[in-house]
């Protein structure tokens, strides 16, 4: 291979045919090539197949198809390039399925229904010619403040593990490959903002940061990793060996390729000012194990040629990516590969089946925060429906789906698929209730002049459904998602005070809040009647908040994130030392809102007689059971949530870690006992020397249906030596149900 | 020495007769044995000599010789305690001169008014018998939320650093010793709540947070260091052999005794718990390096003695802490002193050079944020002065001074020194005025019913003087201090609405900030006629605020610390990579309301033709000159800031660093060329290898009236190869006006 056919395949490009917006800045310094230029000594990605138009999915794919036999016919290689798409919440297309955000599959605990997303997603997208995927994102919530929270599934390691994990083995199930993002630390940057720098020490990265990044590599076979923008004490990832040779390699075994993540490797140049130029960019990304420059060769193709050819750049290292690159396309089949075959000729992107996996996922995540038993409602004669997400289809969906970026670029576009918002699913879930509808605000201006008839219509009603929250999208054009970060935690725009309004009016208040982030909403939660968190439900989302607000669905989400009680508390998560919250040497409550785990339901559970073992080894699984009893009037999911706290240790240990969960379904009177078996590794930590260990001492467990409450509780002492857990371990905890 | 005479070397009494609240906590664990057992066995530190009661200075050391003179006969040993006190701002003690607050140090920018202080401090201490001060505090600002802001210098570490020595040469010229507070980590705390977990990798220590204490130590020969509660990414410093052994004595040489914070050891069980009792908790503390827990042997008594009797502790340690114990009262004197002589009959601790010099910083201590020109107050006939500081003798004082504690402890009580209050020295600054007080409202609290008067008031005047803040207390007793911290950063109760409600008026307003922090001030930078910051001033702080009014003093305080955005933008500081700052990758706007090193004059200045050579070696001095003019029509001091940016690092490097400053006095008309020489010390950051280098490359420099201003600036080529700046290298840049 020449330097240039080796540069081609470790570089993308980017189809804009449609002219979208893309990421800033990068009209400083990338140059479009064209797709012929850009392909004369091959390709190694394709991507934005979809874009952001609506596009035929079937159209498109006869494109990517002759596209492929190009590459095959008429490069002296003949290697076809990997596609690769995003396909967070869904194949980013159109008329494809659009499932619940991840902040919804934590609320779900649910790692065999976001497995079966995962395939769903993943069998689309092997249908029309997509080889990887650009998800799932593992970032551990550190910050609500962070835009990209949308995007994250939980503020619990474990939680985020479990779940990555799972998309990865169903997305990879059908033959697509997952990318792991963003390796790592993207998420606890300074302030919630973008891009900012994270002041976190090895520690933390250690015992917060990286563990679901393992778990889905070692446990889900991930096949791609896609390096952070983020830099860590002052260290790029991007430009790490430690991170991305030193963790991801030699420690974890991985073998496939790291890509950068969007114009990643130039901005080590342009953002991180950590070199002089391009070539430069290129000589520390591709050393630090970067193999893949996307979405296009700004540093890789000219620039790195250059520094090879003037010596400053070892062409080893070239090599080593390429061969990292050639080995994922052998494992595709696409070294075989001719295009002779015909692209499929009609595809259902929104099946049955996705729709019903869709449902149940949405079902599973809606969060009741609050109900003085106004919910379910008793068939009012008279609803009143406000807030600007009532009636709004893209209120369903986070930054990262094709709705959403449709939506916003084509306001007005035919979606192409049967999408309810609330206010149509509450008229099919109650239809002998009049529900009047007056909006009364937009998500983000300070328009008051719909309030009037928002009160006025609640004055008359038996309720009022107020639902609000964010409009996700990208770099400044929403209130949550990429680039859109905030300093307060309010409620966007005026929506707080349409509530306040309402409240006003004496109507019973359900407050329903499709957010991509939680917000500091404890002002709401003793003055509603009833509090209800979706996050972004996806496109059965809004049948799914019906249902749980008309009976037909028992409400069994909880909270995957605490609820805050301010932006000025940020940054805190519940999984701290004792000292990371309240107590008697500072003034400040940082308690949030509403704690970790917490969700109500129609029917209400015990736990009781938690059995744990009085002594096990340090190199043993720690054994628990719990009775969880359904002592309503109705069926329903209980997530039974074990949490442990590691009373003494030779570095500071949370006051409580979630160690296990399971959901379980319930018949009214039923009882199961749950049994945990929670290996070394979920207690494992990063000792003084930086060892991963479990420490003999005592340790406390408890169940209950949150992580602040102990309903019911044991100790267990940890006995024998210090033991070392190395990578590799299985770190899950085994739960059975009898 | 027997165990227990060894012990009580290592240990301390709290003398606390007058019956003070102290520290959270402390009745759960600690037990006072009254002094007569504690000093059986002899007494390592004597401490609260001055209490918080007005107690005559010389009966207070009457009773001190006696205490001493009793340890050398009634002891076995014969040894006398050592005396330590809190002296940041003034010995804590009835009718003790009280200085402006550290943040005014900072504002002052002049280490030699600074060293002028601490010998005046020292002289003080001295003469009463007390040996050892516990200041200063060089925690370098990284979070305003944080309480004890109060209590530190600036958030650049060389601004306390440079200031931090000075105060230390001047406290130890006078024979006292110096304790470095709080070694290391405090301030970076998360959320600035106190005692939060410190989320800082090893970079961030290394260059923001030790590089103070290695300055006050190899430049200022401190003699004393105190251990930080804090804990740095999961390791309490105060078991942390790392810091306390690894940087402090085999990296700096340090040889003093380490003190404990107070508590500092048993919070190691009690709140950090990695210590399953108090015995192991000694055992950790002193194996670190904690040689003396202050201010009782709560762990280093009876705990530790049962520790080394049964084996769990080496003997050796507790020997090596009782030599560093003994070799300090060798150094001071105290092995061989008798106290047969008699305590001083009569001190003078105001006296005029007191006063001189707590006028001088004062003045030199006011920052004027902002002046549409209505200041200097041009003869008014009629002025309204409201606002809760505007009267109040204690507004002038901070957390850590006798006056705030006796204050808040007994109001009403004489403070026994002539301390004029705001209004009154507006009333002597301006004798032709009718000044006219309404003061509006507290400081914490919700009742608006005194506006009406104020506002009144302000309507009939000709300017109105609003002089808003803190009120600074221990433990939730103030609005800023110690364990008095912040989720927001608006000005505490309804001062912003008497504030507004007064801009109401039309009157032009002149808003006087005597607070303890920054606080987000944005809304009143434009509204106001003037704004004034002046933390907490001290005994001669309302004279310079009215000097500064009237005009008889020309502002020439320096910001030290930025102007903060919101409570939710933090934490932020000046000293930020690319990424800290406002960009394209997020909507966020972090750009504080006003710049580190902001502050306007009544005259103008010019700084011209920064020269700098082409080319220096990297471990040569970086030489530049600049030229400062007085422009304007009066004589004033100005503060000539060096800022840098090395443009290319192995690591991210900050937008802006301040490399040296200069105060210099100008006439009108009059100009001087100042000359910096940065040693490389100056430049150097920690490396990939965790090596601290300057590194070849670009350096831009500038000087400006802030970090956010290039007024002239020049470029410089580093050259050479990579050049290892170790501990112990003078790291103070060399200053000249000529």
């Amino acid at each position: 291979m020449t330097l240039e056919e080796k540069l081609a395949q470790i570089t993308g490009f980017w189809e804009k045919a449609d002219g979208e917006a893309v990421a800033p800045l990068q009209g400083d310094f990338t140059h479009d090539l064209g797709l012929a230029e850009a392909t004369r000594h091959g390709l190694g990605h394709l991507t934005r197949v979809y874009g952001t138009r609506p596009v035929d999915p079937v159209e498109r794919a006869r494109w990517l198809w002759a596209q492929q036999r190009s590459l095959v016919r008429d490069t002296r290689l003949g290697i076809p390039a990997l596609v690769h798409e995003e396909c967070l919440t869904g194949l980013t297309a159109w008329q494809a399925a659009t499932f619940p955000t991840p902040l919804a599959w934590g609320a779900s605990f649910d790692p065999g229904l976001v497995a079966e997303m995962g395939a769903a997603i993943g069998g689309s997208m092997r249908q029309l010619g997509v080889h990887q995927g650009l998800a799932p994102v593992l970032d551990v919530i550190r910050d609500p403040r962070w835009g990209r929270v949308d995007e994250c599934i939980a503020e619990d390691p474990y939680v985020v593990g479990t779940l990555g994990t799972a998309y990865v083995r169903g997305l990879q199930s059908a033959g697509v490959h997952a990318t792991l993002k963003h390796f790592a630390g993207y998420s606890a940057s300074q302030a919630g903002r973008n891009f900012a720098p994270v002041r976190a020490g090895r520690r933390e990265v250690e015992d917060v940061l990286l563990p679901p990044f393992e778990m889905a590599l070692l446990d889900g076979g991930a096949r791609s990793v896609m390096s952070s923008y983020a830099e860590i004490d002052g260290v790029p990832v991007a430009a790490s060996p430690e991170l991305l040779t030193g963790v991801l390699r030699e420690r974890w075994g991985f073998e496939g390729p790291v890509v950068a993540d969007y114009f990643g490797v130039a901005f080590l140049h342009l953002l991180h000012a950590v070199a002089a130029d391009l070539g430069e960019a290129a000589g520390l990304a591709l050393a630090a194990g970067v193999d893949i420059e996307l979405p296009t060769g700004d540093a890789y193709l000219g620039p790195l040629a250059a520094a090879v050819r003037s010596g400053r750049v070892d062409e080893a290292l070239v090599d080593r990516a390429v061969l990292r690159a050639l080995e994922q396309k052998e494992a595709l089949g696409l070294l075989d590969a001719t295009f002779e075959d015909e692209p499929p000729t009609a595809v259902d992107l929104d099946s049955p089946e996705h729709r019903r996996i869709a449902a149940r996922l949405a079902e599973e995540s809606v969060v009741l925060l609050a109900n003085d038993g106004t919910l379910p409602l008793r068939a009012p004669a008279r609803i009143a429906v406000a807030g600007p997400n009532a009636d709004r289809v893209a209120a369903l969906f986070g930054c990262y789906s094709f709705l959403n970026h449709v939506l916003a670029h084509h306001p007005g576009v035919e979606v192409g698929i049967e999408i309810p918002t609330v206010v149509e699913a509450l008229r099919s879930a109650l239809p002998d209730a009049e529900v009047v509808t007056a909006l009364g605000c937009a998500i983000d201006d300070d328009d008051r002049s719909g309030f009037a008839a928002a009160t006025s219509a609640a004055a008359n009603a038996e309720v009022a459904v107020l639902v609000v929250g964010d409009h996700a999208g990208l770099f400044g054009r929403g209130t949550v998602g990429e680039g859109c970060d905030r300093d307060d935690l309010e409620l966007p725009g005026v929506q707080r005070e349409l509530v306040e309004a309402v409240l006003e009016t004496g109507t019973p208040v359900v407050l329903v809040l499709l957010t991509g982030r939680p917000y500091a909403i404890d002002w709401a939660l003793g003055r509603c009647a009833a509090v209800v968190q979706a996050f972004f439900p996806g496109e059965e989302g809004a049948p799914a908040i019906a249902g749980v607000l008309s009976g037909r669905v028992n409400p069994s989400g909880r909270l995957p994130v605490s609820i805050p009680r301010s932006a000025g508390a940020q940054p805190y998560s519940y999984l701290h030392p004792p000292l990371g919250g309240d107590g008697d040497v500072t003034n400040l409550r940082s308690t949030p809102a509403l704690p970790f785990g917490h969700g109500l339901s129609y029917t209400t559970f015990t736990h009781t007689g938690l059995q744990a073992p009085a002594q096990v080894a340090t190199d043993a699984p720690v054994e628990v059971s719990v009775r969880v009893a359904n002592t309503g009037e109705r069926a329903g999911d209980d997530v039974v949530q074990l949490y442990a706290r590691d009373v003494v240790g030779s570095v500071t240990r949370p006051v409580a870690q979630l160690i296990g969960y399971h959901r379980v379904h319930l018949e009214p009177g039923e009882s199961v006992v749950v049994s945990f078996s929670a290996p070394p590794a979920r207690l494992a930590f990063t000792d003084r020397e930086m060892r991963r260990v479990v420490e003999p001492g005592e340790l406390e467990l408890w169940v209950g249906p949150s992580c602040a409450v102990r309903e019911t509780e044991a100790r267990t002492t940890l006995t024998g030596p210090v033991h070392r857990v190395d990578s590799g371990s299985d770190r899950w905890t085994a739960v059975s149900a009898r």
